[in-house]
């Protein structure tokens, strides 16, 4: 059940957020089989984030919407990826902080061993800071979830 | 005091790890006035990862190792990186996970306004699991501090 | 100090709202000298979960409402029982969470010793799941305290 | 996507502890497809508690532990299930507390909808406190996972 | 129930912790019906702080070391206390960092209303930081709690 | 980089708020070079805490508005006061309580060794409860950051 080097999510979707040249992350995706859907949310609301990765995921068809199945492991790996971001309480407005984050959903097969199924990645990148332009420094998070 | 979008120190940290393309990172970095080292770390033990950290950047020189001050801002740095790589508590062994990291703690001005000063990122990429050899899924985390 | 088998508070409470025998249950607790009360709270916000606890608490005279003592005693039981519900953060709406929860307040003497007196046991039962019909799964929480 | 009321796996775990008619609860579930086990583990070491119930599960194939995603979905569902535990940190001897469990396994198919697949709940049922006889109360813990 | 401004127990056992004038603080309890003991506790082990203001607690009639109830009142002053120390996690050593503390235990009757009735303080009060002399600094909590 | 003992910013900010000579702790503080504020702030909104806090060591020229840097530091020194303050969730109203609140920012240099330079330090001293009159207790807090 070892994990792929070629094959590894978790690195592929934070380069999409970091990498400046796209085409290429993407054509490296592209060859996999893998799916992924990329997005842009800023909010001093923790559930403004979270709703705008799932809407994405549930519209690029990454999640099958219809799913609880498929809901219940992104929203996980989706408050994980949150823990990183605000390294403490999954907590913005109501401390006082604001994100402009990046975000990146990906789902492949990441273990050489095929039975080890679908797996999906949600890759977070941006600021974090108090609701004053420039009052703010970078900020990343990672969750991963067997789907 | 906007953020120059040439000198994300925290992006320039992940990629150290992430990029294969090594020659290039340290480039990028040596170009600028930034000082940097990298390192790994494999333990069940948080603490291990913590003195790992400290000591690379001691060693190297990131960090003053007889000003406490400078010690105070990578620490909460480092403490911030490990809730993205926990994503919860921060613990390892006491929850019987293990983890494999490799780290980059990189100082440097990220902030257009001078004034802005000196800040760290600390960026840690690897696994996390159950002790037990594949039995792991990727992990991430960052911390910045002003210093 | 040891615990009664036969005055489990903590389990009679769970029985209370796992049981589909009720009358069994109720008579069960009228047996001994224990109070208690049951309801039922949906909400996406905790404080309503809270206050609809405290209100059926202090209306069916399981503590007395004009004593901070017995509701503090009431409220740390909520709370706790609230992270076995939330397992993390104590956070329903602000990470687009929601609950359909039933509950039972319950307050007796556990302990053989009677000098050790009365606790309260607040037990919580149902579903947490997105906002959306059917995307939710069980959930559970347990909170006790000396009263 | 709802929520059979005759296969509610989570209420049936619990009952399975809370219960002193066994053969009635054990009846009711082997009259489903599902599979689980029983057992009981006391330390001071929440590791211990993970371990014993990860050991528990592999040893009666209620997961196969071949494959590292059932072994995830678990682990992730004993972590949530001792936040109902701990309710604060998951912690036990570093905060000088010991527990006294019983925790059942149990995995099924709880949704009405057959594309639902398999979801694993595991509960926690028995004592939390100081490592002196008798100076602790009960404590309760449900975590589910699809798996 | 109004908390009575001349009977402030958590100020009160703050200020035995930092006054430099013991004597008047020790007749300004005394004049009340209050009862108290002060102590010193420095390790890397969180366990070992509580154990040490039980010990004291216990050793000095604060609580009376028969009842569950008194000692189960006492250990959630104490963690809630350790909260303001950690200010995250309720870990010492296991993410590399140390304490020198002095503790207060005060219990008495803070509110006008007798039915109130005995409340505890545990007031901390020192230095947290690295495992090196100097690489520290203050540190505060405070825990109440009806008993 | 030992502490001056005479030099301890969070034992300073906290009698601030204790003493009832004011007199006296402000001629003491006055006496070095500090600087420092007081201000109240009472709310069930932990982001108008973190505002009052912010805006009034902005007004008192405790820390330079325009500079990111300063903010930062006190930012995290507010959120770590505020876990002394809510002892396990940062969160106020969400969970159905309030705090009334006294504040003190001080601005100083505590250690002998001059290059250690400015930390600031902010104490928090009031009530926390039920949003009912009388239904609290008191609460502390202090977080301390270099600056």
């Amino acid at each position: 059940m070892t994990l792929n080097r070629d094959a590894r999510i978790g690195r592929s979707a934070l380069l999409l957020l970091l990498s400046e040249e796209k085409e290429y992350q993407e054509d490296l995706i592209s060859n996999t089989n893998w799916s992924f859907c990329e997005g842009k949310v800023g909010s001093m609301e923790a559930q403004k984030v979270v709703a705008a990765i799932e809407t994405a995921a549930k519209n690029n068809h990454i999640i099958d919407k219809d799913l609880y199945r498929e809901g219940h492991a992104l929203y996980h790996a989706i408050i994980e990826a949150l823990h990183g971001v605000t390294r403490g309480e999954v907590q913005l407005g109501s401390v006082l902080r604001t994100v402009g984050l990046t975000f990146a959903v990906l789902r492949g097969s990441p273990y050489e061993n095929k039975a080890e199924g679908e797996w999906i990645a949600v890759a977070l990148y941006g600021t974090i800071g108090a609701p004053v332009k420039g009052a703010e420094h970078e900020t990343i998070g990672l969750g991963i979830n067997h789907i």
